[in-house]
């Protein structure tokens, strides 16, 4: 697909079968107007992203070392380079994901296209894993990905580092026991992507925001035959965004990751 | 054993059987003469230790995340702060290692017993997973630990980050095809120690340097019966500190870690 372009913006199907580079291209252009990047070429290691200035990028990485289930580094750019040279070669973290979080002390000021202006020399951008790079090991498996699914705030707090601090966040999923197992399984097998579930059960436990989920609606009550198992969360840099309170710190928009050259498949041992 | 204070040094059993915080102790008073902390505190984590200014963290961090397999970091203290509070509360860095060494402008000055006058307040530590780690499991899998094992240079260059640079080093262990599988299932269980080897079959491949290996003797002749399986290694910022060239960077002398207070049997997943 990747040499093909089309008129039309593609289909969820096409966009599925499409290679990250040509999946980047669509978004530079400003032509990608899905809710998410998920099941985007398909297999594919997505990345949230945080955008910070050097001064405070040794702190960022101290806390993500300290938080390495939701902030698993997978590269790092030098100072002032848009390009993530080891996971997507040729890329521009400044246009290549579809919209952007821009955080000004700690204050969501709105979702932003792309990033040309508000790069500088001093940008550094993190890279870090989404369970999205998981979807296609759970298909394979016969789970579905799409629905019974909830990015949940909790009261479990991070291991705080420099101005960085805050909640963790966490992916539920609502399966059945086999579905638990098995995804634990699969899961705990890409340690550097958020690896296996934190925890099992009563949302309670981990003090999860059922009532206001980071997209989407309300939680429903839970039915009796499935079981919430849940995994930490990339999402959790946009609550240490608004704790840290820094003067400027762009994350990714909610949904709308880089998409990296990385197979998933491959990721099991980088 | 923890609370036994003895006259005399402990045997090198009863070593194995102390806890981290014991063995620090008798480390913080000097009074540790063995060769290697290899099997002491046995089944607990040791790590290599990385000491550098502030100004330059950020950089050697970002090598460890290019170069997650030799360095893999476990725990990175705050600025001045000598107390690796995450994996050893209570340890001194400066004190609770047996040796250290001491690199100037790249160049080795010696071995000393501790780096009291020469931590400053931007000191900071990493401590890095050190592949004895995985001995106990290996050991109860019926695998020897001790002999048929190398410490060597090879030609591949790391990624590198900042001013730090340099050629990989490996672990070599000759084992039977059977524990050859054996160990590359176990040492996979541990994807932030090193994890799975990274090569198997002919030191040529990595172009290893068999006739000065990083301790002891030169490597005889393989035999036709063993296999050659290589292992990333934690003492790869030692040839980084000698390229870095920086005014002051010390690690841990070979072959002497930190005992941190991990137990190596729940690190499979931190």
């Amino acid at each position: 697909m990747s040499a093909i372009t089309l008129e039309r913006e593609p289909t969820l199907e096409e966009y599925g079968r499409m290679t990250p580079r040509a999946v980047r291209q669509v978004m530079r252009e400003g032509r990608f107007t899905l809710r998410t990047t998920r099941n985007v070429a398909l297999g594919h290691v997505q990345c949230a992203l945080v955008v910070l200035p050097k001064a405070v990028a040794f702190d960022f990485m101290v806390f993500c070392q300290r938080n390495q289930r939701p902030c698993p580094v997978l590269d790092v750019t030098d100072p002032g380079d848009p390009e993530p040279r080891r996971i997507a070669p040729g890329a521009d973290l400044r246009t290549d994901s579809p919209a952007y979080s821009v955080y000004r002390h700690g204050i969501l000021q709105g979702y932003v296209p792309d990033i040309v202006d508000l790069w500088r020399d001093d940008s550094v951008a993190f890279c870090i894993g989404s369970n999205t790079s998981c979807d296609l090991a759970l298909r394979r498996a016969g789970l579905q990905t799409e629905r019974n699914r909830w990015v949940l705030r909790t009261k479990v707090e991070t291991d705080p580092a420099g101005p960085f601090r805050g909640p963790l966040v966490v992916t539920m999923r609502w399966l059945t026991p086999k579905e638990a197992i098995i995804a634990t399984q699969l899961t705990g097998r890409f340690p550097f992507n958020h690896g296996a579930p934190i925890h099992v059960g009563d949302p309670a436990a981990l003090g999860c925001d059922l009532e206001h989920p980071m997209m989407g609606d309300p939680v429903p009550e839970i039915p009796r035959d499935v079981v919430p198992v849940f995994w930490a969360c990339s999402m959790t840099p946009q609550t240490v965004a608004e704790q840290a309170g820094l003067e400027l710190m762009i994350t990714s928009a909610p949904s709308k990751g880089l998409i990296s050259d990385l197979e998933s498949d491959k990721m099991c041992m980088p």
